[in-house]
This record gives structure tokens, C-alpha cells and sequence, in this order.
């Protein structure tokens, strides 16, 4: 048995170009290289970087997960082979896509659930913030993401590294048009809450339906008209001090601590 | 006596490139130059940029506060004097340095209000993350930031750009020794939470202690043993999905948001 998987062994093997690296970062290639739902083509691991990966390789081992012998590459290729200034921590992962999600799958989900919250982004599109709105999503247990698909970041480098992993591990919708998205989701039970500094007070909120959408427009901007009066109720925060709004991932949240916790 | 202000007019000044910009961006820019404890040494200024920042030289004016003409630059000009990357919107400022605060200086003003919450940074120095706690804090209305002297990130650049103008607001205490200064603040009253994955969890909170100090650690490792230990309670925040910690600027603002609310 132990002899079978000498095959994954973390003798460095001749560098494999092939296979373009979309993943990299410790998190966000240790989520991909568990998730049975990815095809992983390549590893690409500097000596450090191999070496902080060691017990995952041993984990998706014992797990009997289909993986490649590592790459081993020097820093110097490994800046070649990704974007200028990706933080990779001496890792790259090459890998088959997610398969596709769309909102049918998320309201079928949310029916054989007690409880669904949903978040949609409108126009939030800066692969930072989205990166780190995924990531507290999965840290709050959030059900589903839903986003634009024309305006969608890909999920993958500087997004996948910023959602530590959170891509592997929250569904995410990409739809053609946001408002016929939330028609379907009303329709399917969903109460829509749109995050807008001249909504109710979030701390008063009580009793909340089961099945929720919070809707999160930009920076600035906020959200469009027509997103707006789709949301069944507009939920502000709390501020009081001198600046008066957020960064959006930080809204972000914040709001999911408090519709997750009332 | 408008005649006299005529001198702040948005006539096009010749590059001075003596002072070099510390800060950029509209929110930093704009808020440095409407601080009266700033000293404004040269507001550089694409047209565009000058265009939107029109009708804060004219609330300036207002408050009498001097400020020297705008030097109108092309956008070259603009990314030869900012870091590579900085994201200027077309204005940057070169000004005096803010002045400087100790504990001491909060402790008198938290002595003089009925309520104090400090945030104190164990050794978080990334300039983003530190930008979007400083912004939180001020949205949420905290009385003051503590910060080691040797880690701390300059409060310019891409830490004040993130800060959305918020280092004007939040005054912000160098200190050579955490401990020192938890302690200091223990014997002024102040009650000190630390935030950590193995406290108690955040949503008991109930009758906080009116001076309190927040103490966040760098993700990963945490608070160190000593400032732990220096701690009076520990405090932790609800997760319940399978990614189980925030990046540590949007823990910051889930805490403010739970602690300026109980």
C-alpha cells in the first residue's frame, strides 16, 4: 500500500511549462489541491515551499486523491511562471477549473436546507475585495455567491490567494443579469436585503426569514437603481465616527457577523 | 475679502518637485489638506484631478486655512513622484508630518470622555491591513491606536491612501513597549482584550467596561505570549464555515462593530 503511492513522491521532477499556474499562495493551493472537484495538472513548489506542503501531500495521500509529483522549480522560475508581484510563498498550482454554478443550483441547495443567506456583489469587482468577501464568507458559513458574470474577477490568482482558499469551498453563481437573478430568488422564498447607508439600522434587526440575500454594491457608487428596488429591505451599519464608510469587504463582513448572529 | 483669497486660485503653478508627496489619493489628499494640523507644503494635481478637487479648495478657503496654489502636473509627472503603482486619482500632497501622540495623550482624553475604546496592532504592519483598521476605527468611532514604534508602517502612502483620510482623524500612539504600555493603561482604568481564536466567544458580551483596549495580533501567529498574558479577557468571533479565520483588517472591524455596539 505505502510502496503504491511512492509515485507521489516529493522527488523533484524535470519543470513541466505546460500547464499554466492559476493558483498560487500556501491557502489557496492547499484548498485546490484537497478539493476532489479540481483536476490538478501541475504542481510547481520551490525547496521551502515543497517542504510547507509536505503534510498536505501526505493528507490528499491518504485521502486517495489522483495528484501529480511536484515540480520542483527555483524562485527565479517561479517568478517567471506567475504574475510580477504574486505572493506564491514558493507555491503554483495548475489545475482543471470549478465546475459552473449557476442560481438554480444555489436555490436547490438553499430547499434541502433549514437556513440559506446568499450573497450578491453588484459592480464589486476589485479581485482584493472580492478575494476577502469570499473568505469571510466562508468564514460566517455563508450558502452562495452570486455575481455579474460580464464584470466578474477570475477566480484565481490574486483573488483565490486573497479568499485563503474560500473558493474551493463556496458556490459561486455567475449570471448574465443581476435583477432577473433576484426575481428568481424572490420567487424561490429568498428575502433580498441591499447594503445602503439609508437603509434600517442593522442592529435592529430581529426575526430574520430563512432564506436571505445580501446584496453588496461598489465603493462609492453603491447600488444601481434598479438593484436597489429589487432588495425587499435596505440594511445600513452602524457608524459614528468621522469617516463614514467602509471598505467593502470590511461592510462585508461585518454584515454577514450580524445577519449571521441575530 | 474675496479678493484676498484670490491668491488660492486654481491658476496652473509651476512644478515645485522640493517637497516630496507623502500622501495621495482624493479621500487622503482631501483630508489632509482640511486638517489645521497639517502643514500643506504642495498639493500636485492633474487637471482631472484638480477638477474634483475644486470644491475642497474652496471649503479650505472658507475655514480661512492657508494652503498654498495647486501645482498642475500631467499624469507622467505624477507617477515619477509617487511609488510605482500608487493609485493617485490624480492629486498627491506633500505636508509636515502629523504631530506626535503617546499613551499618555489618550489616556488624558479618554480620562475627559465617559467612554474609550483604543485598538492596539501586535505586530500587524502590512500598510493595506493597517489603512482599513485605522478607516474602521473611525467609522466606528474608536478613541484612539496604539502601535509599536519599530513595526509600524509610516502613516502615508498606501496606508493612509487605504485609510481613506482616517489617519486625520484617529490619534495614533508610537510606543517602544506594548507590554509597557498595556500596563500603563491597565493602572488608568482601562480594561484590555485580546483577540484570539481561543477566548471567549464575542457575542457574550454584555456590560463592557467603559475604557477598553482592543488588541489584535498579526494572522497566523497571533498575539504574543506576553501580550496575551498582559490581557484581561479574551475575546473570539463566532465561525461556523469551513475557512476559519478573517483576514485581520475585517476581524477588526466585526470587533469594533461587536464591542461599540454592546
Amino acid at each position: 500500500m505505502a510502496k503504491s503511492k511512492k509515485k507521489h513522491s516529493l522527488a523533484p521532477q524535470k519543470t513541466k511549462t505546460s500547464a499554466k499556474p492559476g493558483l498560487y499562495g500556501f491557502h489557496a493551493v492547499r484548498e485546490a489541491w484537497l478539493n476532489p472537484a479540481r483536476q490538478v495538472l501541475a504542481l510547481y513548489a520551490t525547496d521551502q515551499g515543497l517542504k510547507s506542503f509536505e503534510t498536505v501531500i501526505q493528507d490528499s495521500q491518504k485521502c486517495g486523491l489522483k495528484r501529480p509529483a511536484p515540480s520542483v522549480i527555483d524562485k527565479k522560475e517561479m517568478d517567471k511562471i506567475l504574475p510580477p508581484g504574486a505572493v506564491h510563498q514558493g507555491l503554483a498550482l495548475a489545475s482543471s477549473e470549478l465546475p459552473e454554478t449557476d442560481i438554480q443550483d444555489l436555490i436547490v441547495q438553499g430547499h434541502n436546507a433549514d437556513k440559506s443567506v446568499l450573497v450578491m456583489l453588484d459592480q464589486v469587482t476589485d479581485p482584493h475585495n472580492v478575494g476577502a468577501i469570499i473568505r469571510s464568507a466562508c468564514v460566517f458559513g455563508l450558502d452562495g455567491m452570486v455575481m455579474q458574470r460580464k464584470h466578474a474577477p477570475l477566480a484565481e490568482g490574486v483573488l483565490a490567494k486573497t479568499a485563503c482558499g474560500g473558493v474551493e469551498h463556496i458556490a459561486i453563481a455567475y449570471e448574465t443579469n443581476l435583477n432577473r437573478a433576484l426575481e428568481t430568488l424572490k420567487e424561490n422564498g429568498y428575502f433580498i436585503y441591499g447594503l445602503d447607508e439609508r437603509g434600517e439600522d442593522m442592529r435592529n434587526l430581529s426575526n430574520l426569514p430563512d432564506k436571505i440575500v445580501l446584496v453588496l454594491g461598489a465603493e462609492g457608487p453603491g447600488l444601481r437603481r434598479l438593484v436597489k428596488e429589487n432588495c425587499d429591505s435596505l440594511l445600513r451599519l452602524p457608524t459614528s465616527g468621522p469617516i463614514s464608510s467602509l471598505n467593502v469587504s470590511n461592510a462585508a463582513a461585518v454584515a454577514f457577523y450580524a445577519i449571521t448572529n441575530t
